[in-house]
């Protein structure tokens, strides 16, 4: 007969607490397999308590399946045999997950943007007209490919921004292009060879190789990606940044754009992916046109991100497919559910078309000349002049600044770091990385204060002689 | 000599206009590669412009890379020869995509719920406070995995509201399950053999499928999936929702879970992934404990989503990751962004910490049982009682419903759709179509209006006898 005492239970009731003990011994064998319960009456009288709360025990438990009836036979142990297979095991936790980055006196690759950029005024009162305004929209599922209002909005914007004659129905809205990368090996196929410039931005790779797709890199030169390289290594998608390549800052000039789009018509799947990622800060002039904006074949996907122009912590991307690829998404891919939530879907949309983003727009994009100019500046000052030569197109927020030098980028990488400075090399942007005495650096300046910067080209004049 | 006419100028500067007329004749080759164009002086003199503005044109030319300028010997015009090679394509845009659903009178398979029910208040201010008070975190990137804020803030409620015992450095946040399965694809394995549950969710085995992963069926029988059909086609990992499946609402009892469990504990790579979608819907009683809780050997993913308890069009979904797996993912995975923004998840980690959730959460299971009540009291109605046997678990958001008809299951459909009503056959479910007179059909009830049900009824009693 079952005996449990009630003295220890806590905040518990009764019900669940005799359900825990008999499902403890159930566990632990001290009940077998097979094993007739009391009944509910019997049990209750035993225990003093009511027969409904032996019934709400045992329902419980028959529910869980520790336990199961036979009509007017009564109640038994199941079979849990299964339980004595499972060996315990006890991993640590991963302690890394939490741990702080490193703080550098002075991070020359930080792409970081000072938190009081971003509009957060307007940001919360769009939001919350949104949440007022628009409840039943709120709650409707939207398009896997996005809101209708977004892609219209981002439509128009292009159009204006961008010279680029879209519908809305060719845009698909995404969490970020990371994630779009992933939806467009599904749209593409994943037996294609998706070919990524060399240098690069290195996690694009990683995408791919993550995906399991084969992945190719093709050398550039000061015009871009090289159309034999990418012949070289069989190519059927071809992912690149023409309006400024990172980290070289290349603009790919209009005579490569039309050899890569001939390239692309040689076979019906071959495809470009244009990667527009901060072609809304080209400082003087016109901004470059895209490649889209002059492909008559249908043959470039456009991707551009808001993570860049407005915070890297809103997760909206999108991408344009010409309208072949477009039907294909739709009849594809539209099972998925669209990663970013009808909340900040219609919060920017309101944001785009009620002119906010072009605003903020043209104030990011005077504070970063000025912290351009600024930065640029310390480099022509006298002192600093014998740092080195800067290498730069007038357009994203990083610019090549080479080394007056003799260490190796790895060297110079190293003794930077002891001093607290953070630097990247553009040998590191490399595949191959044979260019590691380049004494080429890739400056993000978007985060760095000025004074920290002249002490940190104090350092740099240091790097002038050897020891 | 280059001459153009500034007549039919719009709102354009003439500068942009010189410079699209110049990019015109280049690209219809009306001027051709090589040649010479005029100086800046002599074209400003010709067309009775200023030098700066020729400038400007040229400038702007050059960066796009049509012309390019030879040091004293003047500027020439680029070979864009590549333009010869495009073969022009245009593709009608797919209308579709903005096309509206069909509007049924009556939707038995709807999950909507009504948007009167989402906390429209709480979230706008807490969403304002975030943005208020949190400026500085709402503009530091996100872990890979998610804020720490928000994954204590699920660990918690794990803890208190599932009886699980887990640490926030193992939980991964995402814009949703579908996006999850992707991540899980890389984590695990795109060599492994997924399996999932035959009748089951089908959009699981299309993302499986759209991952170019093998995926196998395994039937069920009335304790859920059967290990012997796991083992017969060879899973590495098994995907399934014990406490509630979808959509037969079969709970798993705790002996299928033990068997399950061996089979995941007889090779190192085998996994569990438990898909909790609706637990916290369960009516009566406490919520049937989760796999993971008794998970003692490593075994176990669990996945829930906000989604399904908040509003579908929010898109956050979580996993808890075993600890090795967790130290995998950080390893591997973590150079992806995490892609659900900032501002929700501190908004939604604030709604969960400071008791909203929970409040909302009850809020909800009494209004879903109310709802199912008065839908379930409808079938118990002298009238009604022939319609057919009603099978349920009190649990999550739908019932089966075994209809009192001698028609197929396709007959019922269409005869229904013909009516404005809209059901699904549980058989649609299975990927072996095999059941299709089984009768039984999945009742979504959360948006089921009681009129609107009582009307449907009556065309489900005309199924009862052939015409």
């Amino acid at each position: 007969m079952l005996t449990y005492s009630f003295e220890n239970i806590g905040k518990e009731s009764i019900y669940e607490y005799l359900y825990k003990c008999i499902k403890k011994d159930i566990i632990e064998g001290k009940l077998a397999t097979g094993e007739h319960l009391p009944s509910k009456r019997t049990l209750a009288v035993n225990l003093g308590i009511s027969t409904i709360t032996v019934e709400n025990s045992y329902g419980q438990l028959m529910s869980e399946g520790y336990i199961y009836s036979v009509p007017k036979k009564g109640y038994y142990v199941a079979d849990i045999s299964g339980v004595a297979k499972i060996k315990p095991v006890k991993h640590e936790i991963p302690r890394i997950i939490v741990k702080e980055q490193t703080k550098y006196e002075s991070d020359l690759s930080s792409n970081r943007t000072d938190p009081d950029s971003f509009p957060f005024a307007t940001w919360a009162k769009l939001m919350r007209r949104v949440i007022t305004d628009k409840k039943e929209a709120l709650m409707k599922i939207s398009p896997s490919e996005g809101t209708y209002e977004l892609r219209r909005a981002i439509a128009n914007h292009l159009a204006s921004f961008r010279d680029m004659q879209v519908m809305p129905e060719q845009i698909v809205v995404g969490a970020g292009t990371e994630y779009m990368y992933s939806l467009l090996i599904q749209l593409l196929g994943r037996d294609k060879v998706y070919c990524v410039e060399d240098p690069g931005y290195s996690k694009i790779a990683r995408i791919y190789a993550s995906n399991n797709v084969k992945c190719c890199y093709a050398d550039m030169d000061d015009e871009g990606i090289k159309p034999d390289a990418v012949r070289q290594c069989n190519a059927d998608i071809v992912h690149i940044s023409p309006t400024h390549h990172y980290p070289t800052g290349i603009t790919m000039p209009v005579s490569r754009r039309f050899e890569l789009l001939a390239w692309a018509n040689e076979q019906s799947d071959r495809y470009i992916i244009e990667d527009d990622y901060d072609s809304e800060f080209r400082m003087t002039g016109k901004t470059i046109p895209t490649m889209k904006s002059i492909d008559i074949s249908e043959k470039v996907i456009y991707m551009n991100t808001f993570s860049r122009t407005l915070t890297p912590t809103i997760r909206i991307s999108y991408m344009v497919l010409p309208p072949h690829l477009a039907a294909l998404y739709h009849e594809k891919l539209n099972f998925y559910a669209c990663t970013v939530s009808n909340f900040e879907q219609y919060t920017l949309a309101s944001f785009i078309e009620e002119g906010y983003f072009e605003k903020h727009l043209n104030r990011m994009r005077h504070y970063y000349m000025k912290q351009r100019e600024e930065v640029l500046s310390v480099l022509k000052e006298d002192k600093y002049k014998c740092v080195g030569k800067v290498n730069e197109a007038d357009s994203g927020l990083h610019f090549i600044l080479e080394l007056n030098t003799e260490y190796t980028d790895q060297e110079v990488k190293q003794k930077l770091e002891a001093e607290g400075i953070h630097i990247n090399a553009l040998s590191e942007y490399y595949h191959n990385k044979a260019e590691s005495i380049s004494h080429r650096f890739v400056i993000s300046y978007s985060d760095i204060v000025i004074n920290k910067f002249r002490e940190a080209c104090n350092k740099l004049i240091d790097l002038k002689q050897f020891e």
